[in-house]
C-alpha cells in the first residue's frame, strides 16, 4: 500500500474552501463545500429548476484534498503555525535536539535510509517561559490557533443564517477553565488547530500503530493519511515495534491533525520489554524525545499507584491498559510508587515548554461488562482528579481517558463521576463498549457507547474498529471504524444541538425526497460507498436519476407516493 | 445462491439442546449450548484443568441447526404446533381455502411449476370461537406457547443459579394485559413460539421480500432461512414482485419463526399498482388469503387519516411509509375516511379466528430527523391508542409500530408517549436512526437508536441493512444488519438487567483474559468472523492458542502482564 494508492477522488462536487480570520487575517481554515444540484419542478408543463445551497462540512483531511498544494512525504506538509509561534517571541530554535536518545538515532548511519529526509531543530519555551495555549488564555490572549478553531467549529454557517455561541473569546474561556484543550505542540506545526471540549462538536481519535509483529514506516503514514481523509480529528500512534523513533517523523511531519503518543511504550522498548529496567530517567528522556519531535498529546498512565495493584486480581479481565499494566508490574516489581506520580510536576514542567498536552490515562479502565464501574476504576479517577489540578497549576491543558466497556446502563454515572473528580476537564472515553459478545463489530458495539456518552458531554472519542481485540486494522478497518465515530459523533452533536450540527442531515433527506441521488451520496459521509451499494443493483443505468430506488420499485415508493399527494392535495 | 450453500457450520463446538415443559410435557424448546474449553494453569510447574461451564444461548434458528432433523424444503418444516391447537378443540380443518383470489391461484395450472408441493387445508376457529392467546391469558388459561416461551427466556439459566421472574403464568399475565404478544397463526404450526413484550429480552424482525427489480422464490427463502441463522426473532415478507402468494407459501412453510407481512402490499398489486383501484373488499379477502396461509401478524396502516393527509405537506420527507403513503394518497383521491379505519372491527373479527396479531402501522413515521417528534407523527400515535383499545376489546394482539428517523435526545419521548397513549401495547420500531448523513453505514446509525428505545423499554427492534435507502439486501447484508441489531438487543437487555443476560458476556471475558481464543469465538454472535479475522494476521499459526494477539505484540499484552502481577501479589 502506498500513499499515492489512496484515492481523494471519494467526494465528488466538492470543493476545498478556506475562511479567513478577522483577528489574525493570515490564518486560513479549510473546509470542504460540496455542491448541490438544482430541485427541478415540472409545473403546469414547464420545466423550472430551484438551486439547492452549497453545504460545507467539517474537513479533516489538510493539504491532502488541495489541489492547488503539491503533497511530498519525502518534504512533509506546509509548516504553518510556525510563524505564529515565531510571532509570540517566547520560544527559541535549538541547535539541535536535546534527548540522549534522539542523538543516538541522529547519530546512526545505519539509519540513514528510514530517516525522514528534512531536519527541523526543535523549537522550546525560552528559559522562564510558558507556552501552553491555556497559559495564554489564562492571561486573556486570544491566539491564532483559537481564532483558527473558533472559525472551523462555525464553518459558514452565518451564510446560512444560524447562530453560534462560539466567538474566539469563548474559545479562549473555555480553555482558560480547563474545559476544552486546544493540543498544538509548538514543533507540530503542520497540524491545523481544533478544539476538544464539550461545548464543541464531538471529535474523534483513530489509533494507528505497527506492533512487533507487522506494519512498515509506509504503511503507516498511508493509514495517518487515510484515517484524516475519512474525518479523524486526532490521530494516536501506538507503535510499539522497530524504528517507533523515525516513524513518528515521518508520520508528524506529514500530518494535518494532532498526534498523541503513549511515551512508556517507547521507553519500554529502550529496556527491551523488561518492565524491571524501566526507569524515570529513561522515560523522562523519552518525553523529551518526542515533545521536541512534535507530538501534542502524551497519554501519561499517572494515576496508577502501587496501592491499587491489589485491585487488578479481584478483577474479571484485569488491567487491559497496556500502559496501566507496566506501571502496576513495576509498582509491584520495584515496591515503590509509580515514578510518573512522583515525579507529575517534573512532567507537567517539561510539556509546558513545547505545549504537549496530557491525556490522563485510565489504566484501570474495565476490560468487560463485569468490571465496568468497579472500585479500581473509580479510585483511579480520584487520582486523576487530583493531577488534573497539577497539571493546571502549571497551566497545561489536560483530558481525561475513559473506559472502556461499559454496559448502557452505567454509562450516565462515568460521565457524571468523570466531570465531578476531574473538575470538568474533558473527557475522552474508548468506545464505550455496551457488550463483549461481538468480537470482529466492536466498532458498532462501541458506536453505540460512543454516541451516548457523546451526547451526556464526552468532547472525544477514540474510534474501535472491527479488528479490536482479533488483529490490527487494515485500512478498510480504519475506513469502517472513523465513519461509524464519525455517526456516533455526529448523532451526539445533534443531540446536543450543536450549532449548524443538522443543516446536512437536513440537506441530505431533502436530497433523499426529491431523488437527487448525487447529492445524496455526496452529502455523506462515505459518497463512495453508498454510490457503490446504489449502483450494484442497477448494474445497467450506472447514471440514472431515477425517482425510485430498488428497495422498493417504482410502484410502491412512498416518496414518490408522497410527492403525488402534496401535488393532489395542493389541486384540491 | 441455494439453501445448500448456507453454511450451517459456523457455531463450532456447539450443540442443539431441548427443554421440555413441566405443565406440557411435549414441549422441546430448541437452545444452542456452547462447550468451553477448560482453563489451564501451571502451579508449582504442575499443569491442572480447570473446567468451564457450557453457555446456553437463545436461538432462533430452529431445525436448521439440528443434525437429527433432515431439511426438505419441499416438505416444508415439521409442524409441531399442530397438535397444540387440536388439543384445544376449538378449530376446525376447511375444506378448502376461502379467500376468491387464494382459489384462483390454486386453480391455475400455470403455477403449478412454482407452488409449494404440500398442501394444508387452512384451520380456522370454531363458528363463535375466539382462537387468540388474548383470548386463553384473560380466561385464566396458560397454553403450551406460554410455558414455551417462558423456558425459552429463562433457558437452562437455573442450573448456573440465576433467579428469574420469568414463569407460564407470568407469560399468560402480560398477554392478558396487553403488554406482551405470542404472534402464534394457528396456521404457522412450523413457527417456534415467542414473545414480544418488554418484560422479556428485546427481540429483532428482519426483512426480506423481493420488488418488482429482483429476487426470485429460492433466494427470498434463503434470505430467510439465513437471517433466523444468525438471530432474527420474526420475519417480515415485504415482496412487491410476482408471485407473492407462492412465495409466502414456500417462505412460511420453511420458516421456524413468525412471519409478518403489510397485506395492502398484495391488493395494491392486484389493482395493478392502481390506488384509486383499491377497495375494501379486495383488502378483505387479501387478509383471509394471509390469514389462512398461516402469516401471524399484519402491519395494518390504520391510523392514517384522511385529515392527516394535509400534514404531510409541511414535512421535509413526507410521508416515508409505503403503506401510509397509498392509505394517504387513497383517502385524498377518494374524499374518503381510511376504509382500514372505517373497517377495523371487521378486520379484527378476521384476526381472531386464526390469531393474527396486528402490528399498526406508523404510516406517519418520520423519515428524516427534521420530521421527528412533529404533529403528524403524534397525532397518528393517538388514533393508533384508541385501536389499540379497539383490538383488545376482540382479544386481538396488538404491537405499536415505531419511528424512523429520531435524533437521540427526542427517543425517550417518543417511548413515554407510545407507553402513555397507546396503554403499554409493546412498542416495535425501526431503528430509529440517530442522524441521516450515511447511507450504505444505517444499520449503525440506526443500531444506536435501537439500543437506546431498547433499554427505555422497545419490544422489538426491526433491523436495518447497510443498504438502507439505497438497494435490497444481499445474504451479507442480511447477516451484517441481523449481527448489528443483535448488539442493540443484546445491549438493551444487559441495560434492563434481563435475567442472565450478562452470562454470555462474562464468559466470552473470562475466554478473552485467559487466551482461550477458541471459546471467545464461539461464544460471539459471529464466530466465523471472528475466527477469520483472527486469522487473517497470523496465517502461519492458524491453530495457535497464543498467550497475545497482533494487536499488541507479545511484549505490549496488557492481559498477559495483568496475569504476571496477579501471580506476582499472590506470591508477596
Amino acid at each position: 500500500m502506498k500513499i499515492s494508492d489512496i484515492d481523494v477522488s471519494s467526494y465528488p462536487n466538492s470543493e476545498k474552501i478556506y475562511m479567513s480570520g478577522s483577528l489574525f487575517p493570515d490564518i486560513r481554515v479549510g473546509m470542504r463545500r460540496v455542491h448541490q444540484y438544482p430541485t427541478v419542478k415540472i409545473e403546469d408543463g414547464k420545466r423550472t429548476e430551484y438551486p439547492n445551497p452549497d453545504i460545507t462540512v467539517y474537513d479533516t483531511s489538510g493539504p491532502y484534498t488541495d489541489p492547488d498544494i503539491s503533497i511530498d512525504l519525502y518534504k512533509g506538509l506546509p509548516r504553518t503555525r510556525e510563524t505564529w509561534v515565531e510571532r509570540r517571541g517566547d520560544t527559541e530554535v535549538l541547535p539541535s535536539i536535546t534527548s540522549d536518545y534522539g542523538r543516538q538515532r541522529l547519530a546512526d548511519p545505519a539509519l540513514d535510509d528510514i530517516r525522514f529526509p528534512v531536519r527541523h531543530n526543535p523549537r522550546r519555551a525560552l528559559p522562564g517561559k510558558n507556552v501552553t495555549q491555556m497559559h495564554y488564555a489564562r492571561k486573556g490572549i486570544v491566539t491564532p490557533e483559537m481564532e483558527y478553531v473558533a472559525i472551523r467549529e462555525n464553518m459558514d454557517n452565518e451564510r446560512l443564517g444560524i447562530k453560534s455561541h462560539i466567538t474566539p473569546e469563548f474559545v479562549r474561556d473555555e480553555i482558560a477553565a480547563g474545559r476544552a484543550i486546544l493540543a498544538a505542540n509548538i514543533n507540530h506545526s503542520e497540524a491545523e488547530p481544533m478544539i476538544i471540549g464539550r461545548a464543541f462538536s464531538v471529535k474523534l481519535n483513530t489509533n494507528i500503530g505497527n506492533s512487533a509483529l507487522s506494519s512498515g514506516i509506509e504503511e503507516e503514514i498511508s493509514k495517518a493519511v487515510w484515517s484524516c481523509y475519512w474525518g479523524g480529528d486526532t490521530l494516536m500512534d501506538l507503535s510499539t515495534g522497530d524504528n517507533i523513533h523515525e516513524t513518528r517523523e515521518w508520520i508528524i511531519r506529514n500530518c494535518p491533525v494532532p498526534v498523541g503518543t503513549v511515551p512508556i511504550y517507547q521507553a519500554l522498548e529502550k529496556v527491551d520489554g523488561d518492565v524491571s529496567r524501566l526507569t524515570w530517567e529513561i522515560y523522562r528522556d523519552t518525553l523529551i524525545e518526542q515533545a521536541e519531535q512534535g507530538v501534542d498529546y502524551f497519554t501519561i498512565h499517572a494515576g496508577v499507584l502501587r496501592e491499587h495493584a491489589d485491585l487488578v486480581g479481584s478483577r474479571l479481565t484485569g488491567c487491559v491498559s497496556r500502559g496501566g499494566s507496566i506501571m502496576t508490574q513495576w509498582c509491584v516489581l520495584h515496591k515503590q510508587e509509580s515514578f510518573l506520580y512522583t515525579h507529575f510536576d517534573e512532567i507537567c514542567e517539561i510539556l509546558n515548554k513545547y505545549d504537549v498536552a496530557v491525556s490522563l490515562g485510565d489504566g484501570m479502565r474495565p476490560g468487560s461488562i463485569h468490571d465496568a464501574n468497579d472500585r479500581a476504576q473509580f479510585l483511579e479517577l480520584e487520582v486523576l482528579g487530583e493531577l488534573t489540578e497539577k497539571a493546571w497549576s502549571h497551566d497545561v491543558q489536560v483530558i481525561i481517558e475513559g473506559p472502556g466497556h461499559v454496559p448502557m446502563q452505567k454509562i450516565k454515572e462515568n460521565m457524571e463521576k468523570q466531570l465531578h473528580c476531574c473538575h470538568e476537564a474533558p473527557f475522552y472515553t474508548l468506545g464505550p463498549l455496551t457488550t463483549d459478545i461481538a468480537p470482529a463489530y466492536d466498532h458498532i458495539t462501541s458506536a453505540i457507547g460512543a454516541a451516548i456518552i457523546g451526547n451526556l458531554g464526552t468532547a472525544m472519542i477514540c474510534y474501535v474498529t472491527p479488528k479490536e481485540h482479533l488483529s490490527l486494522p487494515t485500512l478498510q478497518d480504519v475506513r469502517e471504524g472513523v465513519i461509524a465515530y464519525k455517526i456516533a459523533a455526529h448523532a451526539a452533536d445533534l443531540a446536543k444541538g450543536h450549532p449548524g450540527a443538522q443543516v446536512r442531515d437536513d440537506a441530505l433527506s431533502k436530497a433523499r425526497f426529491e431523488f437527487r441521488w448525487k447529492d445524496q451520496f455526496n452529502l455523506s459521509l462515505d459518497p463512495e460507498k453508498a454510490r457503490r451499494f446504489y449502483l450494484e443493483s442497477r448494474r445497467n443505468a450506472p447514471d440514472a436519476d431515477d425517482r425510485f430506488c430498488t428497495m422498493c420499485g417504482p410502484n410502491f415508493c412512498a416518496m414518490r407516493i408522497s410527492q403525488n399527494i402534496s401535488e393532489e392535495c395542493t389541486k384540491n
